[in-house]
């Protein structure tokens, strides 16, 4: 077996683990009112990456699975909270094919499952807490903080016609890409790593998860729509202003320019619009652009990996990156 | 100077600290979309009774105010989180006479900035921490999961026509007594207590916590309304299941409880019938069972009181356990 089948076969199994220790960690809870919606939101099928890197960053930084299990479901557990609440926010209907939990539950239930799962996040990893409790609870928190920072930023550009494409990137980096730095930092810090090996992890993190909203925004425009589970061009038809189309906006010319500048004016597009749009971002080497900014950003995500020591965790974290940029949903 | 004119002097000046650190706290945080909802929230005029907590237990305790002033801060930012999405489950308009937050910001912006003061309020306390940072956020968090579970079980009885009056106590326990024990409980963890002090406080938290929150239920019908800044008979309005109403329907007789079936029924009561209800109350002892069951956790959290070492802490805390039964609003 060639390591990318062992990987592949680990992530899988890993993956399993993590379910039910989801489904585990609520089911005998109490109040039910509280606790079934909350389970409901942990049973959505997730790719379940947030625990996964938790506890390869604790393998690679010397520790084990074993010891950050609890870390690593306190991390879904924070990330599906921010989901929750992100959902009523977007007013969407539907996750992954499955009822948002306020269409299933209601308002009330939605919110207050959500709170109560962010709490039972910290209790999780306060188990898995030692010494170093402080450390690693203050990076929690910074990724809580900054998650709902970057909800607001993300918020606020709606509203603005002058979003520039650093600040686009300072927003994913808060509403995405902190918590997958977060699970490598928690992950190294929880195993004890001295610090360039938590930095490097950290790095790594943060720019993977960069190149992965990035992803999220072209395959919102290039992907299968039955695989994707979602509208194709969804994004467009929302008027969000994503990388591709502040890319657009910048590079379009005097010709192009004013059917980007009717999308922000419209607040979207019609659906018989997405293939036009899509032939345009195309014409300008917007796909292209993005396809070369996921590139830089996973580079610089393999090279601080130079930082851990044992080269099969560097391939199995190489191996996780190129799957994450591969992905086609 | 007596000792009951130093403790009102010392709360007053204490308050007007804690509102300068709250208004600090956030006053220069980015994103203002985020933060102004969010200081708003905190400048809404409260007793800080909370925060004071967490200054006198520490300082009877062994330590002193300034070492936990970011803990006090954590505490009320954690509360204030909660007293936001509750008045959303709520749908209350107004909060100690102002708009609340989703009134005057949206439903959005309420959730959002909700969830910011709860991660703030983790950053703060984690500011006051040191060699015992796991016991004190495992405190922190355990107040914040029974708060969510407090809420959940007071709206599953809104739904039940069978609450029983102990279930009544464990859900106001959960809801409101547990953060108060919290308070207590933190402010003596960080002073680095040993165990007997912490229990002691703990306590005196928990049962003064319970008292509060039945003479908030008895002020709900026997306050002077301009002072209270409320509806007279509000949760009659709303028909809920207080400790003044379960221990109506327990005590009714075949003539009475009908009256009492009716509000269950009809989900509350008109305006017009606040008079007649409140002489049903007062006709069937109520009112002094009310009464009473404050003086009895009051003496609880008294005598818990014995754990502390100082007499003139002693003394403050049942100076402060004295103000709040016997408040107005």
């Amino acid at each position: 077996m060639n390591n990318s089948d062992k990987f592949k076969k680990l992530y899988a199994a890993e993956r399993v683990k993590i379910d039910k220790l989801l489904t585990d960690a609520l089911a005998k809870r109490k109040p039910l009112s509280l606790y079934e919606p909350a389970a409901y939101l942990l049973s959505n099928p997730g790719k379940r990456l947030r625990p996964f890197l938790v506890l390869i960053a604790a393998r690679a930084a010397g520790s084990s699975f074993k010891k950050v299990y609890n870390a690593a479901v306190a991390i879904e557990m924070l990330h599906t909270f921010t989901l929750a609440h992100d959902d009523i926010m977007d007013k969407a209907d539907k996750r992954r094919g499955f009822p948002t939990l306020h269409k299933k539950y209601g308002l009330n239930t939605a919110i207050l499952a959500g709170d109560g799962l962010a709490a039972v996040a910290y209790e999780y990893l306060l188990k898995d807490c030692s010494i170093n409790a402080r450390q690693v609870l203050t990076l929690f928190t910074k990724s809580l903080v900054e998650v709902c920072e970057g909800q607001s930023l993300d918020t606020d550009f709606e509203l603005r016609t002058d979003v520039t494409l650093p600040e686009y990137i300072e927003m994913i980096t808060r509403k995405t890409a902190v918590m997958v730095e977060t699970c490598c930092a928690i992950g190294a810090e929880l195993a004890g790593a001295p610090k360039p090996v938590v930095k490097g992890l950290s790095a790594f993190g943060k720019n993977i998860g960069i190149a992965f909203q990035i992803q999220d925004d072209l395959l919102d425009i290039m992907a299968d729509g039955a695989e994707f589970g979602k509208k194709i061009g969804g994004d467009l038809l929302e008027g969000k202003k994503t990388f591709l189309f502040l890319t657009a906006l910048e590079k379009a010319d005097s010709g192009t320019k004013p059917y980007f500048l009717k999308v922000i004016e419209n607040k979207g597009i019609r659906k018989s619009e997405v293939k036009f749009y899509k032939e345009l971002y195309t014409r300008l080497g917007v796909i292209e652009d993005a396809q070369k900014a996921i590139a830089r950003y996973t580079n610089l995500a393999l090279k601080s990996l130079r930082a851990v020591p044992n080269e099969e965790d560097r391939e199995l974290f190489t191996w996780l990156a190129q799957l994450l940029i591969k992905r086609t949903n």
